[in-house]
């Protein structure tokens, strides 16, 4: 049994829970596996323009202060991207295409090109930046990323969050089956791997 | 200095938060305030048919199976009503009208016939019940929730809402002016208040 982390490169939540969630399982003993996919088809397939959280100016707004004060308070740095959201395609498949022993640190490190420096990762630089800074061979990466068979990976990712009813990211799918969504659902998503239950309250 | 808690009677996590603010702020030492007011004016604005929950049949879904979840975690009664969203601008009335003193109490009552009892708030033998519940005269309730300058405050109240930057609800507004969004805001809204910090991380 695992608690599966599903993640999207363009969603400012799911940085967020990536850059806290491999302490947290340890420190719950829970098993981790981490799924990226992409949001954009099943955005759109909700009828939604981009981003549920571009829909108000109001609603913006308070992403953008409400994610800042949150990575103030756990000491991680944030950027506003210029661009967001962005074109994550290229990203997700270069995170499918490494090895799973390097998926999560890969991964930690394109979040941290988007929100931690702004960058835009539909670039191939900004992927190659990532793949730098976690000792990966950026081309190597390049090149898995455009694999037939790892196109196919990502395809699949899609669909088989469709069947897990999942509509936004982060997502976290307990090995019952149980689906949980976003950041501020993590330590219930843990609790309920570990024990069925939910966290204490807050 | 005082959070005010602003509430949509057809807002099922305003429900998961009226039921245990008192608590909490009590608890924190942070005073008050029970801001009843309409979300479908702002929902409108943004371009939601009904409610931003319905956007999918997914996310639907989800809303009622984490709510179901966590009331049954706090030891709270939920039924998913047959009607939602409701209409819920005769409640926002009565509760506008009733005395400050009873607002509290008589909205955790109202909030109790949506989710705790699957009614329809637009119904007046719901609010009658709700009132009667809490000992205040069900006529009486009506007839001040009829009124001109009650119509008029409910009014102003969307309007302070929209100058607050608020596009969801339950919404928590701290002394100095900072918006907090949603049922698992409320911890880091009353230590905001508080101290002017986010709560521990979870």
């Amino acid at each position: 049994m695992a608690l599966t982390f599903w993640y999207e490169f363009s969603s400012s939540y799911s940085y967020l829970s990536a850059m806290r969630i491999d302490a947290a399982a340890e420190a719950a003993g829970v098993q981790l596996v981490w799924q990226p996919f992409l949001l954009g088809p099943i955005f759109k397939e909700a009828g939604y323009d981009g981003s549920p959280n571009l829909v108000s100016p109001h609603k913006a707004a308070y992403m953008w202060a409400d994610i800042g004060r949150r990575a103030a308070h756990r000491g991680i740095p944030f950027v506003q991207p210029a661009v967001f959201p962005q074109d994550s395609v290229r990203a997700a498949r270069a995170a499918l295409g490494v090895e799973a022993v390097h998926r999560a640190a890969f991964s930690r490190a394109v979040f941290g090109q988007v929100f931690g420096h702004g960058a835009d990762i539909s670039d191939p630089v900004a992927l190659g930046e990532a793949a730098d800074e976690v000792g990966l061979d950026a081309q190597s990466v390049m090149a898995r990323a455009a694999a037939p068979k790892v196109k196919q990976a990502l395809f699949a990712a899609v669909d088989a969050a469709r069947g897990h009813g999942i509509f936004g990211a982060p997502s976290f799918v307990t090995g019952d089956g149980t689906l949980f969504w976003g950041d501020d659902r993590l330590a219930d998503a843990l609790a309920w791997e570990k024990s069925g239950t939910l966290a204490l309250d807050r």
